[in-house]
């Protein structure tokens, strides 16, 4: 029952606006692609000052839901995420 | 005179709108039953994912400044904070 | 709605027996005095070695929702935890 | 000959009954889908304490083999785990 | 037998004379209002410079024994430390 | 213009002849399946020493641009990398 | 050609508006004396909460490119940074 | 009196059964030749997935106290462990 | 009002004393170039043991308050700490 | 006697050979403006993957030996590195 | 079986050479009393920079294995190494 | 010439009057075992608090250099410290 199982993955977001945004940016593109999104942890807050702007770049680990795999042989044929 | 004594307490804050607003909203809570609070670090910032919505929840520890105890035999009736 | 504040609050449990057995042991002694109890961090395993015997330490951070003041200058009526 | 090339993947296994045990979820999980499996390291032990139970929630980071690639241009047809 | 569960609490000790002087400034505050003390661990040590003069400040961790609760029912009743 | 979002992947290089050359294999498998490769970081150094002989190992995090969907819909249908 | 070497500076920005803004205000002033800003890496985020006001204290590592040196004797007339 | 010197010593464990089986199995051949041991501290948990098997590895930090040296120079006489 | 910046500036005071007195002596040096001296953080601390004596090393960054720039053309008329 | 200051400074070595390059660059380029170079700590290896190529980066800490100040009110005429 | 016992020794070597060619030195000094080494893990990077020249270090923890022991009480008859 | 290598030793003193104090205690008992001591880390500042008293616990990482093994085969034979 309680038994889930999730996988993390590592995505960097970028924005001319702020750290917030940038945030937003990575869980945005993110979602197109993963679904049971559940949680993400900043691991890090850095930034360009190339040209006298300021770009904001966030590390992000991006936590989401794994599927049951009922039979594992028929794994391509799932819709779910895989490890 | 320079010997005060500070506690640290650790709390998080959550928010919708962003880790600022998560920031404010535990201190303003904070606030409700702690006096001479001084200053706070972030320890963490991390968020979740579900249901297509963004919480921001961030980690802090917060400190205050503790009474000096004249008689450490009465400490239940002192209206400061506690160790 | 999504305001929530929480508290965390370390604690180290101890055992003869095994560093999840301690972690029990500890959980089960917070929940005495903490309502709200949430999630839990490991923070160290160490142990003790004298006499031949082999003691499980284990340091926990326990976090737990705080309730939220309707009136704060009545904070000594409420039954809930406090900052 | 040595010049083997590992890929690390973040997963969290759950488990209501131990940490241990929540380490087999996770593992039995990931090779459903992943061979060559070589290695795991756990990074972090948590747990949520809602509702009164314990749960246990490991995040580990499990490496494995990846195979030698023939021919780039076909990606698409080799069986083996890729970057 | 060996059950005992432990709380630590963050202190910060400030002292114009020396790092040590702050630990026992610190120490000396937590025995006003703590009891079974047992041990404590450094972990930052600053200081202020202002107005040329050195302010030693030092974050301890200071851990001591939660009393074992006979009838929980009664928590507000006991005379020792409570999580 | 400045959203762009990197996924980073966790990889292992080995080699007999140094660390040099480690990141090198590492990245060089890497490119056979990525591309839009960015920047890579170490993050750890070591190393095999049985049978007498020195095997160097390095792991990596490898970052590489992920493209922009323009219909989600259609991911499988897209040719770059995705989350 | 790619051998450029960049100097790193830890400097404190602060705001009574929020952690973008303390970026700001340290990389604005950064910006009034060094040439060739590249990146800056956040390495911890504070603040004070004296008096009722709420002060965000950013500490960023700011780094920059570092002017060749033709002539090294002259080190005192070339216009750029210097270690 | 208070006087003692204690020395660590870096061991890993391994077992096919659990993490905690790995740490008897670890303190058990240490105790073989090692006395006067006093606390160990858990420093990683790693393990082995080669053919299927999970093979739990713990590296611990485990101290013992050291004799006091009456008479320096017949250390090689001395029972008790050496630095 | 509120939007101070600082610099912090690493450096290593040695003593054969104690790590206060190596913490005094670099303190005391820095005063010498530098002015309005804000706070400083112990990084490490570290010792000499060559030929029977016992050499205290503390590694600190000083913090130090910067001038605010009127007219960023003349900097190099300015009195104060530059960036 | 041996209450001599050192300070420390951050630079970022690249080069396109690897990373003992990089820092030889970093090194070189060091020795040009500062005197009495005597220790580096490596902090951070990273690199560039950009076009096809391996870019190594290299963050150091080169610590170097200050001046002693014999009349402080004549800061700017020493020839020696200042803090 | 599986229940293996490893021992970790912190060894550093030094080399005018390369980081490369340091870890060959301690390596191969260990390899002159140590049997069964198995594998190695790098802890630090640094060097020294005085009088020109550029000196190697690197810190190491080598792992070797541990003889099991038939007849605990004739330690001192071994031929293989003890903790 | 310059490839000498040197080992590291991990030692906790204790002492009743300070955290200087118990590294001399530390170090004077390293002294009588070990030759060729170079230098010295702390790694951690702890102490105890029992029964009202303060009790100072340092944990130091010693090192010391290795003898060159001109024959390794007579290991047993030379006086010197070895790995």
């Amino acid at each position: 029952m309680s038994e889930a199982v999730f996988k993390g993955v590592e995505i960097v977001g970028t924005s001319d606006q702020s750290f917030s945004h940038a945030i937003e940016v990575a869980v945005q593109r993110a979602r197109q692609t993963l679904h049971n999104l559940s949680w993400f942890v900043v691991k890090e807050q850095r930034g360009g000052l190339q040209q006298g702007r300021l770009e904001y770049q966030v590390t992000l680990c991006v936590y989401f839901k794994l599927d049951k795999m009922e039979n594992p042989m028929n794994a391509g044929d799932q819709a779910g995420e895989q490890v």
